[in-house]
């Protein structure tokens, strides 16, 4: 792997406990990203941390996600904030003969960065488009478009990666050598997202069905992450 | 509702973007906790933020979760660290006519306080057993007893939760009322996660079985938010 495949290892990114977990490598920490469509931010406002969940998405080494104008973490952002974004996928629960080696299987992404408001509004306008597209590959298009209230009441912000780390546990139940010998029942019990059945809104226009607006990912009964991932890829075909 | 009832609301807390989404009373807060198994940590080192997922369970308006004693969160309690909770539900996709109106369904609570790790050792093993009874009720009962160097190289973080706000969008689609008359396809899609066929540790003592151990709740295709919830109400029948 060269260097450019990989983020830089620093002291705030590297993985300390359990750093056989850890994975610095672009493939895995944007498939982990990709996959998703809710990640957690945090920032600092005169010393208090905050931890606010919200919808975002990646272009290439760059994260977006949205706030309100009114919001405090826009409001901070006029000098640049400073943001640690995680994404975290809980796939199972893993059990044990000890209570030490409770575990669960996951996937997770701490990315760092300063975080910039998007102020030229053509590319304020070409995001707003992006972060529809992006789950609901082709939908801009067929919306109605934003009005001029819409975009000055919302604010598309844009964290470039500086360095980002992924943690994976991946593997089954794991306990002291001598503990196999003990009759406790261990498992790993894994965790499915899927989509359930449409609830149509109540209000559509006769006729009107899902085949367009880019919704063929969303089947009953499809994982969650599948379709968060497949609705990527269509979106960003060439992008890793 | 009483005062006792509901948490200050304060300029930390007040929940300002969809203000009337926000809840403040501790009944809708814990409910929101106590039906998840991670959540996500935010906190501040240097000034710069982390956000850190992890297990974490609740009593009373206290906050629970786990650090190894190498971990940078650990090291840095010290003299007790400024800590945001962070739980999120993700519940539903809410498609729109309009980019503006997509939103998502969703239960969050962010709560505030100071984490210190518990030093007492009778304390500390205490709530090492209510970490493992919280989410399998009696199972720290059968399992292979901690052992001083597990005791020592874990952490238990501890949290008053001084103020919290909980979050929640529950409704349909909701667009603008002269959008609706266009022919543009919007639904809620329900997201379920749920529990799988178990995956038994291939190296169980024959004869072992799931009965006893806490793990009633987890049944396959169970509903994996009612499951936790279910047994926290098992572990702490009178905690609200």
């Amino acid at each position: 792997m060269s260097e450019a495949d990989a983020y830089p290892i620093t002291s705030r990114n590297r993985v300390r406990r359990r750093y056989e977990r850890g994975h610095y490598d672009r493939a895995t920490v944007h498939e982990i990203l990709d996959t998703a469509m809710v990640c957690h931010v945090a920032y600092v406002i005169d010393g208090q941390p905050f931890c606010t969940p919200t919808s975002f998405w990646r272009e290439g080494d760059r994260l977006y996600w949205h706030g309100s104008s009114a919001s405090r973490m826009v409001r901070a952002l006029s000098e640049g904030l400073r943001v640690c974004l995680t994404v975290t996928h809980l796939d199972a629960i893993v059990l044990a003969r000890s209570g030490f080696h409770h575990s669960v299987n996951y996937r997770s992404v701490m990315a760092y960065g300063e975080a910039h408001a998007i102020t030229d509004p053509k590319a304020k306008l070409a995001a707003m488009d992006a972060f529809i597209d992006r789950f609901y590959p082709g939908r801009a298009a067929i919306l109605r478009p934003a009005t001029d209230q819409e975009i000055k009441s919302v604010q598309i912000l844009e964290m470039e990666i500086e360095d980002a780390a992924a943690k994976i546990r991946s593997t089954g139940v794991s306990d002291d050598e001598e503990d196999y010998a003990l009759p406790i029942w261990c498992a790993v019990l894994p965790l499915h997202t899927t989509i359930g059945e449409a609830e149509p809104c109540p209000r559509l226009v006769s006729g009107t069905t899902a085949e367009s607006g880019g919704m063929a990912s969303y089947t009953p009964g499809r994982n969650f992450d599948d379709a968060i991932l497949e609705t990527y890829r269509k979106m960003y075909p060439d992008r890793t």
